[in-house]
């Protein structure tokens, strides 16, 4: 079968790979339709392999060369015979973490802190940018009929999106400031529109910018035009937003977070910065300001995203700027997403032809 | 009446001033017994005036010089004709923070983030190290007789500490690094131990280390000995502990605590940071951590600390290193404890001969 196989920095390859071969009691068989590129993806193309193992994964035994692909639908092919939730011909999204299931943080209920994590598509035998996979069975929710192929493959994006928001505490009537409209900022501003806040986007690209427009949730500022921190004020009575969601990874934008959030308020640091930063803790301590940093998401949050996309109409399709086949994956997926002119918010890969 | 008064930076003086005369219906009129020095107090004596007003306080009127004091106890000599939970004769603690009521946070009731925020001893007509004050009635809480003076004069920092705790969300078996054992970090130590979790302590000064040994609740670690994150790693399964409070001020320690931490874990900020400090955003996300800074507590929590020093015997009174007479106060309080000797943790300073 046909697969996006990871084998080095700047090596990505399509090529044939081995079709998986039965499955076993506890495992599903997929066929991937779509499938996003992720900015962990995007820098294991530019300087990894970082998370994908160059030695047997401790938990899963995978190793490079890898199948790409964690942020997937598809259609099941094949159950095995313990499991009862799903039939052959569903289509599913995957949850892609691994989790050991009894370490310090599985035993608590934290699976997406496992100590030995593993995640398909970037440290699994399979991943989603491939012609067949196969998953455990429980990774994998059946999509309800009202949801496209496509939307199944921003479950993923949303879920962590959704995390940063609820990290905050967000609830309705309350503001809201996101920064940076990538796929995660523009899929929680999104979340956070829905479920009744009052949104302020900010955004310096201009092909972001455009995007984040057409999700039509609230006012966008562009940070090299404007002060952010003075719009907000301004419109917030001199008091700040109750929460901001820092999804860039800029040293900057949390900067201004942590400047626009309210007392008492709640900044979620939800994009990751790869660099230190410098901040004033005197402000966080001055205005019993809580700064959070997520990871992923609750791996229990999937069939709740299912069913906000699926049955309650979050627009998250509205963040896919291109979709693109197999065959293209570099040049028209990783080369553009890295280029300098940026015109890209999610690509999505179909995974089959 | 004898009053410490701040006129500015290094000039405190113990003076002559007009005591009070009559309250309002719905003041009282107190006699403190003892009044802690506290750091913000040192601040203003080295460098102020920052919080006291030189110009009329928007609240209160107030401007230096400053009647000094904001953690003390006292007996209650006048009620106003409104008062009904108080009687003459009445020993109480004070609850310093003047609020406005009605700002968007006194709405919410985040009156310790008032927008005019005043502070008897720092931004009000009376202060504490004086023979006689006028407070809100509403801020006397009534000591059981079971509180000695000197415990009442310190329900004001075991506020903040037991803020810094709560914000972490401790809860009995949990394990709690505390970094400093100044005054707010004993106290938080004496806390987190009573409410049953495992307490670990950091800090680098000899006196406060032996000061620390002293409230027996918990290891010490001194950190130009050991590495605290190696020693807690070691004694946690190489988790780290469920929280850190960090009471130090000192940006080493506060990444010392985000290091310490467990994944999903919580660090509160509750020492004061004068300066920016460098942090590792990208061990926030990885590991689910929440850093929340915290200011002053919440005005409510004054009853519930008075009953947990007074009936459930939190042993505060092994936190105060000396005790001084008002006469002293320039020399055994402020400059001592600013000296670099440094081998003062709480002194209170008695308020009458």
């Amino acid at each position: 079968m046909k697969a996006a196989v990871f084998h080095g920095a700047q090596d990505i390859r399509v090529e044939d790979v081995s079709a998986p071969s039965g499955v076993a009691p506890d495992e599903v068989r997929v066929k991937p339709f779509w499938c996003g590129i992720c900015g962990t993806d995007l820098h294991e193309y530019a300087v990894g392999p970082i998370v994908i193992p160059t030695q047997s994964h401790p938990l899963t035994g995978a190793s490079a060369p890898q199948i790409l692909g964690h942020e997937f639908s598809g259609e099941v092919l094949e159950v095995g015979g313990r499991v009862t939730h799903l039939r052959v011909g569903d289509r599913v999204s995957v949850m892609p973490l691994i989790s050991c299931g009894s370490c310090f943080f599985c035993l608590r209920g934290l699976n997406h802190l496992c100590q030995s994590m593993g995640c398909i598509g970037l440290s699994f035998q399979w991943g989603g940018i491939a012609e067949e996979c196969v998953v455990p069975a429980r990774s994998a929710s059946k999509l309800p009929d009202t949801m496209s192929d496509v939307a199944g493959a921003l479950v993923e994006p949303t879920a962590v999106a959704a995390y940063g928001v609820d990290r905050a505490g967000v609830r309705p009537g309350d503001s809201v400031l996101i920064t940076g409209a990538g796929p995660i900022g523009a899929l929680a501003s999104l979340y956070a529109h829905h479920l009744g806040a009052t949104v302020y986007m900010s955004e310096v690209n201009p092909h972001r910018q455009e995007l984040a427009l057409t999700l039509d949730v609230g006012e966008l500022f562009d940070p090299t035009k404007v002060d952010v921190v003075e719009e907000i004020k301004s419109r917030t009575g001199g008091v700040g937003v109750d929460a901001v969601i820092e999804c860039s990874g800029n040293e900057r934008a949390l900067q201004t977070a942590i400047s626009a959030v309210r007392s008492a308020g709640y900044v979620s640091q939800t994009g990751l910065h790869t660099k230190p930063a410098a901040i004033d803790p005197m402000i966080l301590s001055e205005h019993d300001i809580t700064l959070g940093g997520t990871w992923c998401y609750p791996v229990t949050d999937w069939p709740r995203i299912i069913d906000l996309i699926g049955n309650k109409g979050l627009p998250v399709e509205k963040v896919v700027s291109a979709k693109i086949s197999m065959a293209d994956i570099v040049d028209k997926g990783f080369e553009t997403l890295l280029s300098p002119k940026g015109d890209q918010v999610k690509v999505l890969v179909r995974s089959h032809d």
